[in-house]
């Protein structure tokens, strides 16, 4: 997922106030798949641009290598394992909601928008919610004032005739399906839903502008996750096959996006982040993205699964062509954002990200997977308390999160216990995570000692969520969203039979 | 190595005429080295305000993965296997010229210092030569007008009493020798060569800027290659290491050498180049440079160890920010310095580069190991027809020139021929070279027809040069160099018994 945020600036340059916030993510773009993160096609010129213009930051992290708990987190402001969006079955698995979950993003949590409101912002999510799609989930219920786009990832089967396909929402009704009214053709991999997104980002900030009312655009469309498409303009145009041409459909619409801000006149006002909310997926012989120099990709807790690409841009705020080293994630943009709107931060709950606008000393990166602490990092060192990419079964199959990549006891297919001995990397050195440190050195020992009293304070201190992501039922998918009686497109759902999701990965 | 090369502008911008050319090249610095290539470090301000500034290549290359036959290539504008800079003891060996050798750059090749020369040009190369280093293969002997530094690469043994330490030139004459007159603590690695030869490089542009003559500066410095040595004000400054210190120190001195050229007011008549002649090398656990996305590193025909980060800049010239994604080759500089200083391109011998300044289509891309091409690039598609990185009996000894990486059957430890049926990869979809093409596919055949034309023709007209770099002898080592009497630093060389050189990659 990519982010865009316009946010408030509290000392308005221009004497109005407009503030906004804009956060853009790209499903599963991977860290090295920008031309400023290094890819050699180089078919980013806007993101570039947005980085030449504002600040990129190479250490940024997102909370969890799989999309659902990711967004959670970014909009909680804390990791999945605290609010709810992970799973106990199984032993250290990557969970999301595809339409058979029963959870969703618990009440107990509050959301930014929710908070934004506070200071008279509106709120609005364009493209993949994916934190629930049962009526109490749905991005309205918890504190978004518009919607435009579909509750759940779009995976197949696609343009199924046995279950429903994915609603588009305008609010709080559904409008249509994929594949029905909102057509993607699998086969040639065209489809407008990247231009109707963007023409429904672009007519908020314009309507809020216009009103002079301050607003967070959350700017989340669904490519570049599988099925590939893109409009008929990008089909075609990229080195890199359909992959590229999704990627570059993005790239296009966030330029849209910088510029038309700028045409506002409100860009001093608006603070725009883009990032992805996973890595690539390394999985496809055809279509995956790149992770630049990182070790294995989405799914899994090495760099290539949980470093993201990562674009600040707030003109006359942000000096141009900064780079940031410090560590910062995904849960940092929500404390960031309430602090770029004079709304103080909930005090009723662990939060998980810092503000980032003061200089500080970072926090650690926790890498989870379930609610496994599979590593964490602390300044240059990362330890793996556990090791696994995916199971021997499946690698057998030719599913590969690491392709072409093989670091001997570091990329198992065993989950793999190192708590007694972390294997420790220095990621400035090392940052393909190659080359563990030897136990036998001091530097080893040093990195241990400092690493395991963040771990030991961490998991004293921690207390878990309840599981969302456990329960299963076919009932409970999209048959017949709000709105459907209109259509004429309610499907008949069949009875509850609830089971244990099961997992894979 | 990095080459900066200020070069001819024949319509001179400011009435004045001091052209120069400026190549840099930075010993094995990989593709993904540089913070403008990806790298997460981000520890190249200079070299990225450089490629801002002007054109960054993406699809640059040079003409084989070791460091002698590649400068062999750039200063010949042809292939090792016609300019004599390979071997034919075993098959598909890279070779080099460390001190044993006996060969070196063959008088019946023509280097571009010698042809710049035509139109008033003074020559310098500071650093490191590699061509030969017997009287006869010495730059003056072979076009230049000067230079400073040393003759061989900088390999172990290190400060040895039992072979002669690599002498440093000033001219015809050594001035002293690595570890004696010129310092390398290779335990803190503390050393001010780098500063040495950017002050040498930096005087000779100021002398020939206040002569007002046209010059040509090889800058080849021996830094970043091993042993790794930085100035005190560079060591410990880098996330990355000491590797990361001597690139901080390498990427500082071309800034230096860009902003003297503005100072001195000769920007926009000076064109400058920066590259690499190998792939980082994958080797070394904790010293390592990065080849960004590609396969394995230096000593591999994969993308880690041919594809090379290159930068053009010329004020006023080349559009700021302009990105190029044309297959270009380290042998094209020399066609295109001659073009840039007016001066025709020899006509009795084939050239393998193109002169870049005209838009046109592009010459394939050759991967040569010793004499045999073991793959070769036309447009997006490379195809390999022997694959090997080491051999096995190495690679269970722990050197591996794809550390962390293993595509099966590709990165192979035995040579493996797949004349009949080339392994084939898309390098837009796939710069990994990850995911081999179905050989079933029309995309397959399609490809492999089109490089078949193109080998055929190759195959057809090549005419191997004299291998210079079959042949050892103990007896050629720097035993006295020219100059080592007044220094009473002659030593006693040993008789010569020539052996055939064993090349084990």
């Amino acid at each position: 997922m990519s982010r865009l945020c316009p946010a408030v600036n509290k000392s308005s340059v221009l004497g109005q106030c407009t503030p906004g916030n804009n956060l853009s993510s790209a499903p599963q773009m991977g860290w090295g798949d920008l031309g400023v993160f290094g890819h050699p096609a180089k078919e980013t010129p806007n993101l570039d641009a947005m980085a030449a213009q504002g600040m990129l930051l190479t250490n940024f992290y997102t909370a969890n290598p799989l999309c659902s708990p990711s967004r959670a987190a970014l909009l909680t402001g804390r990791l999945p394992v605290r609010n709810g969006f992970y799973t106990t079955n199984g032993h250290a698995r990557n969970a999301y909601t595809p339409q058979e979950i029963v959870g969703g993003i618990s009440k107990d949590e509050i959301l930014l928008p929710a908070m934004l409101k506070k200071n008279g912002y509106v709120s609005k999510i364009v493209g993949k919610w994916h934190l629930g799609h049962r009526p109490a989930y749905l991005p309205l219920e918890n504190g978004f004032d518009e919607w435009f786009g579909a509750p759940n990832c779009h995976f197949g089967p696609y343009n199924s005739s046995i279950t429903p396909n994915i609603p588009v929402y305008n609010n709080s009704e559904m409008l249509g399906r994929y594949y029905e009214e909102f057509p993607i053709n699998v086969k040639t991999g065209e489809s407008n839903l990247t231009q109707i997104f963007l023409k429904e980002g672009l007519e908020f900030i314009h309507r809020q502008t216009k009103a002079q009312q301050p607003f967070f655009l959350y700017w989340a469309p669904d490519a570049t996750h599988t099925p590939l498409y893109a409009s008929r303009s990008f089909l075609g145009k990229s080195q890199r096959g359909r992959y590229g041409d999704a990627v570059m459909e993005l790239d296009y619409s966030v330029g849209q996006i910088l510029s038309s801000l700028q045409s506002l006149g409100i860009e001093k006002n608006t603070f725009v982040f883009f990032t992805s909310d996973n890595g690539a997926a390394l999985t496809s012989r055809t279509n995956g993205g790149s992770n630049g120099p990182f070790l294995c990709g989405k799914e899994t807790t090495f760099e290539g699964g949980m470093r993201e690409p990562a674009i600040a841009w707030w003109p006359g705020n942000i000096k141009e062509g900064t780079v940031s080293q410090q560590l910062a994630n995904v849960m940092d943009l929500f404390s960031t954002c309430l602090s770029l709107a004079g709304i103080s931060a909930p005090d009723d709950r662990v939060l998980d990200g810092l503000d980032l606008t003061p200089l500080h000393g970072r926090l650690p990166i926790f890498y989870y997977r379930g609610n496994e602490m599979m590593a964490v990092r602390v300044g240059q060192f990362k330890a793996h308390y556990w090791t696994w990419t995916n199971s021997m079964e499946e690698f057998k199959q030719g599913v590969n999160f690491c392709a072409g990549q093989d670091v001997p006891g570091v990329t198992t297919h065993n989950q793999t216990e190192y708590t007694l001995q972390p294997i420790i990397f220095h990621l400035g050195r090392d940052p393909g995570e190659k080359f563990p440190l030897s136990v036998l050195t001091k530097e080893y020992l040093d990195a241990l000692r400092s690493v395991s009293a963040v771990v030991e304070y961490h998991e004293k201190t921690l207390v878990p969520g309840v599981p969302q992501l456990n329960m299963c039922d076919q009932a409970v998918m999209n048959w017949a969203p709000a709105g459907c009686e209109k259509l004429g497109k309610c499907l008949d759902a069949p009875k509850s039979k609830p089971w244990k999701c099961s997992w894979p990965h």
